[in-house]
């Protein structure tokens, strides 16, 4: 494999000292990108453009080559190709969220639920992992990903996207039994899933938890918490000489980032709510940070982007552990030109906090 | 007036004995009871109910009537009235959210926004209050409302309701002069309003800060608390030879119960991430606590509500200070009967926690 000429990113995680703070943007390679747009409209759809590993890769790369300040690179994907796997049928309806043809509700549902190969039932997404190492060559690290159980679960039981999660929250306080069982076996499959990728050239993989913010505290340790902890132990933390990080985010987790940084993980993804300055503080040095703009400052003009960008360097603090990242996925109606603001500031005001 | 013949509301929230724990729910009169779709239906249509204070005061009385547990009545009206009568022409459409005809998105269009008279223009208001005092009669004590000013600001600023407050936040970011003078003046107007809905009866008031948990931490300092804290130091504290306690109730807001406590209210609403006896080792003995079940838990069969009342009663443990409530509002799907075993639980299960 070709030597990384950039990593920043996956030193920033482990703690090593870097010359600037790192950063990236979720969903980077997305819609507010006439570039991605245009692809998107070649391949026919979503779905087309996860599926063809020639097209994954062209999308992911297409935000690298417009902002040379991009420190890392994540595999175009979905977080539903898992349930997909499981034979729940995923498509998209223009203008709509994800759909699934088969809903999960009872146990025997879960029951009959097969745990997916990643190589014969997921091969597409192996393949789009090598084909984007392959042509990254080395410039920045590749990001492997996946939903968590719990927020695979809430699409699984809802049969799509939801407000209130009314059916998954149902079974969880009804059939907790039931809800185990799915949510081990998404577990298994995440790890399957994830470990595919690090074999297939995946640098760092993060888990996605997108809906654990939206349970009890108590609901998040047993239903989310727990089943991250599972993955985490399972997935292969070393591959070509080097350590493969993990990065956990949950969404409106800020409470729980005690317990978070326990789980074994090697980062954590804080959205904006949490002041990172305090989330430091609070998880000490055993886990890097990841974040954590709000994403809707970059609805502002540069000058209000470069302020919030420095205030967060300075409540962040000196040293090494911080990847910076907006605290949830870029908009598509955000304009390109901001976003490259964005990026710029991370490394032209983070270079005082570093020696 | 007629004495109170069940005070047990305004004794938690003032930290004072009680036999059980009170309770009540947010958005108890709503659309999850059919004789609330019956009385909407006569009205046509929801701000009817709102500006006409007979029917506010018969949906105000429904739950209780159905529900004897209940400890305290909500005036029945909608957090937008003060946007409309600064003029911006609130209108619901079927099956959508409020919507404004006028929408504010220059410095001139907040130079200009009117400060509300309660008396004049929110007449109709006042006379709900009244009305709901009067046919109450002392069963429990009535609780006046208000939307905090960054909430009030997130609607009249996106014409309605938002996904991201895009245009909201780009205000804040771009032009903070402008989005200080607008919250400047909405705390002057709820100031007026809540003393307004005191004098005419209303024994408590809350100020429901549905949007503040979407700020930074460093944007709610700024932002909704500052406001909130500016609007608890303006309210009339004792009426009728007895305090008039105020509840503040930030959705989203757990990580910042500390700096909400310090506001000046007398109780903290909490939404259900929170453990609340986290939170109530965080506030101390500063102010009381008000929640917080997952409202989707009303899903779950009995039994299952059952458990989570005595799990949230015991993690609160022994003592006053608490009053029981849902995480956020009842939705409509909620079948009667889970309601009415929710609010039995609460007074059955709390017993064994007060002397």
């Amino acid at each position: 494999m070709t030597a990384l000429k950039n990593d920043r990113f996956l030193r920033a995680l482990l703690k090593q000292p870097v010359d600037v703070t790192p950063v990236w943007m979720m969903r980077q390679a997305g819609r507010y990108l006439p570039e991605y747009r245009a692809s998107r409209a070649q391949a026919g759809d979503f779905m087309s453009l996860c599926m063809n590993p020639e097209f994954a890769c062209e999308v992911t790369l297409q935000p690298l080559d417009r902002y040379p300040e991009l420190d890392a690179a994540i595999l175009f994907s979905d977080i539903l190709t898992i349930p997909d796997a499981m034979g729940q049928g995923l498509y998209f309806e223009t203008g709509e969220g994800p759909r699934f043809k088969k809903v999960i509700s009872t146990l025997a549902d879960i029951e009959a639920l097969p745990i997916p190969d990643p190589h014969k039932d997921l091969g597409y997404v192996m393949d789009a992992v090598s084909t984007i190492r392959r042509e990254l060559n080395g410039r920045v690290p590749l990001i492997g990903f996946s939903g968590s159980p719990w927020t695979l679960a809430t699409y699984m039981v809802e049969g799509g996207s939801s407000k209130d999660f009314r059916k998954t929250k149902a079974m969880l306080y009804d059939n907790p039994q039931a809800m185990h069982l799915l949510l081990d076996k998404l577990a298994q499959s995440v790890i399957s899933y994830l470990n595919g990728q690090i074999m297939a050239g995946a640098q760092a993989v993060q888990i996605f938890d997108t809906w654990g913010g939206n349970l009890s505290a108590a609901a998040y340790q047993e239903f989310s918490l727990a089943y991250m902890r599972k993955i985490v132990s399972g997935l292969i933390r070393e591959h070509e000489g080097r350590k493969v990080p993990v990065i956990l985010f949950t969404k409106g987790g800020g409470l729980w980032l005690e317990s978070i940084a326990d789980a074994g993980a090697d980062a954590l993804g804080l959205d904006w709510t949490c002041d990172i300055g305090d989330a430091r503080r609070r998880v000490g040095d055993k886990v890097a940070l990841q974040g954590n703009m709000d994403p809707t400052v970059l609805y502002a003009k540069p000058e209000a982007i470069c302020t919030e960008v420095g205030r967060i360097l300075a409540s962040y603090g000196k040293g090494s552990g911080h990847v910076f990242n907006l605290g949830h996925g870029i908009t598509p109606e955000v304009n390109p030109e901001h976003a490259g603001a964005f990026l710029r500031a991370v490394h032209e005001l983070s270079a005082q906090y570093h020696e």
